[in-house]
């Protein structure tokens, strides 16, 4: 039990996901955040950039030191891949918390992000969702975290897939907070474009789109090789910092469930109970969530259901996009990279109201 | 041109509805606010219940005058009919913001709100959506202003039921302010409660979803005997005061659409463009629209796109729930029904930022 | 009464005040908009860059098109001067929004904005805030329009000031929506920055303090030449958009009112009343005002009142800063510039809620 | 090091003073919470009340259980004394958040709450304002927590205080956001009241006026027995859930600072340095503050600063009205009286953005 303490390092904490990262790694209790980069900031400290980190004074510099033992990064994909290459050939564990090491499939990721700078690593990496891939997070030195809707979505709809019963189009209508477009100035962050507004965007495709079929095919075809997977993916701002609700329409293979409706929801819950039994930091609500519930913590509320006028399944999640959907996924992964109990230095309950 | 002031009565002023009525009413050019009833606020005058109406300094009374030549009523449903029977029997124009003379079948309406009042007045109502039923307004005397829901959400798939084209599940994902949820104190509506927050609710079924169904059954059937028409309703509430936007997920008989997506897309939105040509407050947009492009405002904002992944259509529509949504609809029934300009009094500009 | 159209150009369209205008000239029934620039956006139409002005479908200009009646600026300064004096010196009635005729003193301009590109047209401008200098504006052709934190702290101040009572320090604690700081990127105005978020700024001097000085100044020493005037001035950001709150504590000259707590409030709102009596935007209060009763509008509410702890004077007042503050003040200064009655064009009731 | 596990109790743990003593002590390392009562909802269990506390599934009971080790009480003024004054006579240690223990004086407490149920408990009691009273709190039996509201404030201006330099009015403008008028209902609490809105109120006096008074005057009296202190204290409403931001403009005494506006500024600063050099979770700051920044944590960051152009001083706190405006405050008290190190369960770093 006798812990020694671990010394990370933080690639480009000057974002929202590097600065949670530093929120989270200093108040961990088996970690020294032994350095932060951030190119733009070199030479300021951290709290100058950041006040609420005032406890946390640490010199942002250029470049990893000697002698950590993690390197967590927020960097940007493409720059990513080529900044953390060397570490991975040295066999320094590695957290990703771009798009780098998420997509198995070289072409998928050059369709979406352009060419990969180093796609010989991609067979190195896994899939840093815990909930579904424990034992490889646990054997692995390089993680690829996933994004923040593609978290809520997979979460939401695992357990169908995962009994085969998802087929033809299912709908993932996902609303997210404004901080999951991250710190650059752009007019759609611009507080008074926002604020007391709401709209959808990317409706000609968003890059988390193919994380979501990715993993939700991988389950499906385990246990169903035919069964066909349609997403149609359309996501929302909300008017607020943090959060992300997604509500997830899947058609169901006939039969899938039967009964009455009280009865197919009760199997349901019983199904994603049993799922996830094992999974600390998903929590199977008999309510509907609130992205709020969540706020700073690494929780992800899971509520399926059954409408009763159409009989069609419905299924919400709910997530902290910078924690569960980006930092504290990451330290989450990171705990069982390096042998320490799952929970650690990660709250479940949120800050409410 | 010389038009000659009517003089409306408001009924139960005290409500968001009944405000937002005062507000468009005062400053209509061919109205004078006859006189505001509140039971609850009786005697005070109606800048002391609403500072933002200071310069509309009326009492509140208990009664309807004598001499008022229309009735706008935003009492809740049963106690509209129940209030109301007797102006519509005297011939009185009424126009009235519950649920009261929205659903033409009795049993319907009984089985989302219970028993009607006035079960009889029903044939005698009108549906107030001018986009669909601009004659039968006009000639008029008892008008049924929609749900907000159901005027986003019909708004949004009017064109593809008249099409004959809507076919299996339609999922329409809707979210609105929180002033959709009145002014009456609930936990839901509380600000610690909902704001920076986001969730869904009505997911046992919503009451807006009848009237979804009518109006959109009725088009679809009068192009399509035999079509089949779900709707999976889901409403959510976003931390903002005003505003829907709906996002509906219709599926298509196939071949409804042919051609490449580019075509689809531009087949699509000439489609909308003159199904609206003559409806001045609906704007199809080629590109996603926000709610507070319509704040304060009687715009119906509708952008009908194919998702270029799967192929599929979605439509979305965004309004002030409490303009067009309710008061601006009123105001907009009001003035065919006293063959005023459709636009007379109603703004079409957001207040934006 | 026969009012001719008035053909209005707006230069620099494309920020929030120059799109406010719009709002207001599009509805304003003795105008029309006969063009609009915008350097960034030549070439587009006004509701690309502005959605919510779909219905206002003009092209976006580099240049005043010819025979214009009236040019209305939202430049920002030392650019507005410069692009403004070839039509000042034509006679052309200009109305400017940007701070570069709103301070007679050349070398206080000099101080807080560096220098003043066209000092010679100093003499000829007036401040541009109706209730103090209705008749200058009526017969000026050249109106700098208030700032806007200026116009909350003036209106809140200016009976007292006229009374020479003020003596000593006056606080101005004054907050303010995002909107305010305008269209331009910038991370104090990012989302996820200012959301749930409350903060004070510019403690080192803020622009807007010596026109609070020059105007109150003017006003105190009419009535008491010997008056000294402190002006401690604290602007506030507030998580909303539009919308300043000024609170004011003044020091008054002793002797200013007498009488009981409650004897000294009614003289204090009745000293209000009777100078705002003219004033048809101007409300005062007996009770505390909220920004949102004003959103919208051209209304400044102002609430005078008495601590009944201390004795102590207290006036706080509340406006849009987009409106009064900012593009309504312009067209209420126009109306009167153009004999057109002073309310027209202009909503006194706030889209509340 | 060896701590043995502390049996906390939470009395009315169903408002959000009482949720947010839940979330801290159930992540407190030496604390296990015992049990929660709360009279509305006896026989749910607390995640039913609270889903963000899902992981703390405890059974609201009526009554607090045998066997605990402290009390902390959430109930409102005049309830809490009498309810735990049964508590207090048995030696129990007792953490109150209400107004009953925090006034020594049982007429002033009178005045602004009416008749104390327990008068003779006021001697045996402590402010629990750790920086003020940490050997007081530390030694006590029972401590009555500050108000949000003079938390903030005191904070602000103690060091002042301590050296005798308050003379004359000082005026506390303080904005807090809406979780401060608690979890009742209320059409000021009342969502869409509240959104995108600002205001003003208590200004006939409010119940937080005379805690200030008390503190300030004894730090003052105890350096200069003559000077007057007169505080005018404005609250506002703040359109957000957390946070309290209190503007303070203290009078000076006569020669209190002196030298240039820069020297001053950082005699200024190394006074509250050195005056906080111990106090744990205060922050000196060389930046105007924002209440985000301490979302969630138990930090007041306090700004003094000199207004350059009136050479006034101006000191600028934050902190989360419900952590070390209330349930942090009393954890801290805790800490202190239990031997446990101050800093224990509490955090230092805000959840930003």
């Amino acid at each position: 039990m006798e812990q020694r303490v671990v010394r990370a390092a933080i690639i480009n904490v000057t974002g929202y996901v590097g600065a949670e990262l530093a929120r989270l790694l200093a108040q961990h209790p088996a970690v020294e955040i032994a350095c932060v980069t951030g190119r733009s900031e070199v030479g300021k400290r951290l709290p100058e950039v950041f006040p609420h980190l005032w406890s946390v004074d640490l010199p942002i510099v250029a470049d990893v030191d000697q002698g950590v033992d993690v390197i967590f990064s927020a960097l940007p994909h493409a720059a990513a891949a080529e900044r953390l290459a060397p570490y991975v050939e040295q066999g320094m564990p590695v957290i990703d918390a771009s798009a780098d090491f998420r997509l198995y499939d070289e072409e998928t990721y050059e369709r979406w992000y352009g060419e990969h700078p180093t796609p010989e690593l991609l067979a190195a990496s896994v899939y840093g969702l815990p909930e579904l891939h424990r034992d490889a997070i646990t054997e692995s030195r390089l993680v690829g975290v996933p994004g923040c809707y593609p978290t809520s979505a997979i979460l939401a709809l695992a357990p169908l897939a995962a009994q085969g019963w998802l087929d033809g189009r299912t709908v993932v209508d996902a609303k997210s907070g404004v901080s999951g477009a991250g710190r650059a100035l752009k007019l759609t962050s611009h507080f008074s474009e926002v604020d007391s507004n709401f709209s959808a965007y990317g409706l000609s495709g968003h890059r988390h789109h193919p994380e979501m079929v990715q993993e939700l095919s991988a389950l499906q075809h385990a246990s169903d090789g035919d069964a066909q997977l349609g997403v149609t993916f359309v996501p929302h701002l909300v008017p607020m910092t943090r959060g992300i609700l997604a509500t997830c329409y899947p058609s169901l293979r006939d039969g899938a469930l039967s009964g009455s409706a009280e009865e197919r929801i009760e199997a349901l819950r019983e199904l994603y109970r049993s799922w996830y039994a094992d999974a600390p930091f998903v929590h199977v609500s008999d309510s509907p969530p609130s992205t709020k519930q969540t706020l700073g913590a690494n929780t992800c509320i899971v509520y399926p259901t059954v409408d009763p006028l159409s009989g069609e399944v419905t299924v919400i999640s709910a997530i902290d996009n910078l924690v569960k959907g980006a930092a504290g996924g990451a330290v989450q992964c990171f705990n069982l990279m390096f042998g320490i109990p799952e929970e650690v230095g990660l709250s479940k309950i949120g800050v409410y109201p």
